[in-house]
């Protein structure tokens, strides 16, 4: 089917988006009693905070852009309520270690900044951390391996922003804060200046996605969007950019989005505050990381039928603006690997010429960055699938990172990124796939199993017993 | 001791120098007959090409910067030769997609452009290479663990020389040509001109190191010292940079330096000349790695000494500028780990005001990547050892990649950096360490000795028969 559009090139779908008009029961007696939100997003806290993944399979087949109300959630209070007609008045003040603070008006961005649109990948660190949870309770709730989306993120460069305001020697972060209210203040962050200054970094503060305005969960009516780096560095609702010689004294900039050592347990962190005030352990990049979508948990796979093969697929993305370079498979447990093909969506904005589109220019001719997942697939035969117990993913980026066989537990269960596992399970004529863990609380998958059935999940082997080519020699 | 030095900060001291001024009997035979060189250096190539590396232990005594007779060197043939009297003589070329193409002597770089100096550590891609020579041999000859050398370098910026010549648009890449001449050709390969572009990546053209010109094995009098990326792609003897829209087409950018994915075996790799097509294989970055010296190979602690713990140390990089933010140490072969001591000499010249050094100016102040080694360091009871069969070491960077368990072989066998581990053997009244190999053909190393005795080196216990905890369960 020709597109009618003039370029050869065909750009990656948006998905068809029916917002939701309803407000849920389950939000009715919260805070956010008059947010309509999609019924099909698992909760990952309860009610409320409204932190939600889609259910893998249906984010994966929405395919390259997510739609606004499958996109993950991750808000650490009740949403800002900002009528449509307030929008334009909307300010941003950007001050402190500047030659030239201001505060602008969202109109203010429209009219006076060149708008941009990327297509750009967010990614929560919590990604996986019901694996995590599993092996050890961390301070984190359970997100599943659906926490990361992506869409066509419209608005104004943050390099330009800081340019008309100058920073001043010295000045090394751009400190961020929204306009939710917590219990702590508001949610702020910072980067790093000399990133936010490097255009090649993409970072940006955008007011639509997907061609349509923010929609109050993802930061109605501004938010910083920050490429490569993990989610929690996108504040939303954003009111105020502070320049300083200094990181962000913000308490979720302190006490969250940080790896600490594995040995530091969740009581010697609470007690030792001085953890948590070394910012090497500041998480910026995104690490490696990659997961299985199809088969789904629990899927099952006849072996009556003539078919001969089965492609699994899933997705990938690295860090930092790093390509994903390779995924590889393995099943017969690490043993021996092989290669995935690779779909880079992402790279159909670069070859195209620039265009307008969701109301920005899009312009990635020149751009070098990989700032998006990407998508593997492999067919494996079913005669290879009925004589293994299970198929193991991995990706490496172009700084030849490969994602570890060893998970780096950590006190907050972050930037969890082991080889990720699906167990196969042959039950009379099929076989039936087991994903590591379900989101949440719902149960399921092979590491609650193992671990109630006394294995040790640490143990090099996914808990299970050690034997076959492994036993010892006598 | 206090420094004559205005300054408060104590910089790390350039270690003593003392040129080598005899040639050595075995170099007169060949074409680098002419050429003085320091007789600890550990030849990997035979006698000629002159690859080497310092024994570690006499590396790491040095300290933070290297002494150039101590300093890796990594030749494909013999060493162009250029007399004192030429070197202001040397012209560099800059030509390709450029608006003003221009050829310069070293003496306009030195009267035309700024000269910076930085401290800038160099990294073989193939440093640690004998361990996967010895897991399965590799196409490339046996690195130990001392191809990594630090010093400062003093040359002009490449963003000045490309802001001169002014890249059109559709560049992207700078190719630089060496002088020497190889049966394929001079030596050649590309950086990105984005990066190059990017002044804080620190990319240079030195003719200095350590405040003196630069020796004849290191690049006399002009190379390329690309920070935070692999050895490779810092060009000696240098001659000529092209800007062009393709990489390098050079044979050593196609042939070389690249990581083919794992199970493309080296009968692979020569029959199907599409797998270095890909330049998604190419190594840019440096990947996250450490090593121990100190214990050094077979050295030994006597237990019938009061004294009551031993002190590990080594090294330990990052790539792309990343910081090493943590190494870790682990006596019970990974189940847990220990957090290690560590120094960052590089950041001695950060706190520094910005003076003049070694004949550039040196102002990292508003620098912040990590382009040096840091050293680490952990005290180990005696006790604790004496029940120990290893200590393993890894190292973590701000991207949160960890070394990983398990070996990443691939057919050129370059970017090896699982955990380094040495081994424990008590013998009478002493324990005996012992590294996994040594550099060349020397014997010596658990990883020989588990693989004669007919042990797995891949089976995820480096090779040892597997027991203990691990033990199946009947």
């Amino acid at each position: 089917t020709e597109s009618c559009d003039q370029s050869p090139i065909r750009l990656p779908e948006v998905p068809p988006s029916s917002p939701p008009i309803e407000v849920l029961d389950v939000d009715k007696k919260t805070p956010d009693g008059w947010l309509p939100r999609d019924p099909r997003l698992i909760r990952l806290t309860g009610v409320h905070p409204f932190n939600v993944e889609a259910p893998l399979t249906d984010l994966f087949n929405e395919g390259f852009l997510t739609s606004p109300e499958l996109f993950y959630v991750r808000n650490h209070g009740h949403v800002p309520q900002v009528q449509d007609e307030d929008i334009p008045d909307w300010e941003l003040t950007i001050e402190g270690l500047v030659e030239r603070p201001f505060t602008i008006s969202l109109r203010g961005l429209l009219e006076q900044f060149e708008q941009r649109t990327y297509p750009i990948t967010l990614v929560c660190a919590g990604n996986r951390r019901k694996e995590q949870n599993v092996v050890r309770k961390t301070k984190g709730f359970s997100w599943g391996a659906a926490g990361v989306s992506t869409a066509l993120f419209t608005g104004v460069m943050m390099v330009d922003l800081l340019g008309r305001a100058k920073p001043r020697r010295g000045a090394r972060y751009v400190c961020m804060e929204g306009a939710d209210e917590l219990p702590n203040g508001c949610y702020g962050t910072n980067v790093k200046l000399r990133s936010a200054m490097n255009r090649d970094l993409g970072m940006m503060l955008a007011h639509m996605m997907n061609g349509e305005m923010l929609r109050p969960d993802h930061g109605k009516p501004l938010r910083a969007v920050i490429p490569g780096q993990i989610g929690g560095r996108s504040v939303k609702w954003l009111k105020r950019l502070v320049v300083t010689p200094d990181h962000s004294d913000n308490w979720y900039h302190i006490w969250d989005n940080r790896v600490l050592p594995t040995m530091v347990s969740p009581e010697q962190s609470a007690n030792e505050p001085s953890w948590w005030q070394d910012e090497r352990y500041a998480i910026y990049d995104l690490s490696t990381n990659s997961a299985i979508a199809h088969p789904a948990h629990d899927q099952t796979l006849s072996l009556d039928v003539l078919q001969k093969s089965h492609c699994f697929k899933g997705y990938a993305y690295g860090g930092g603006g790093r390509r994903v370079t390779r995924v590889e498979v393995s099943i017969d447990k690490g043993k021996s690997w092989r290669l995935a093909e690779i779909e880079y969506p992402e790279d159909r904005y670069r070859e195209a010429s620039p265009r307008q589109m969701c109301g920005g220019t899009l312009d990635m001719t020149d751009y070098e960055a990989s700032f998006c997942w990407c998508f593997w697939s492999m067919n494996i035969s079913v005669s290879d699938l009925s004589s293994a117990s299970d198929v193991l993913v991995r990706a490496m980026d172009d700084s030849m990172n490969v994602q570890p066989r060893d998970m780096y537990w950590s006190v907050l269960g972050m930037m969890n990124n082991p080889w990720y596992r699906v167990a196969i399970h042959q039950e009379g004529d099929s076989l039936r796939f087991e994903h590591p863990t379900q989101p949440a609380l719902m149960p399921g998958g092979w590491m609650e199993r193992v671990k109630k059935a006394g294995g040790d999940l640490t143990n090099g082997s996914w808990g299970e017993q050690i034997g076959g080519d492994n036993e010892p020699q006598p």
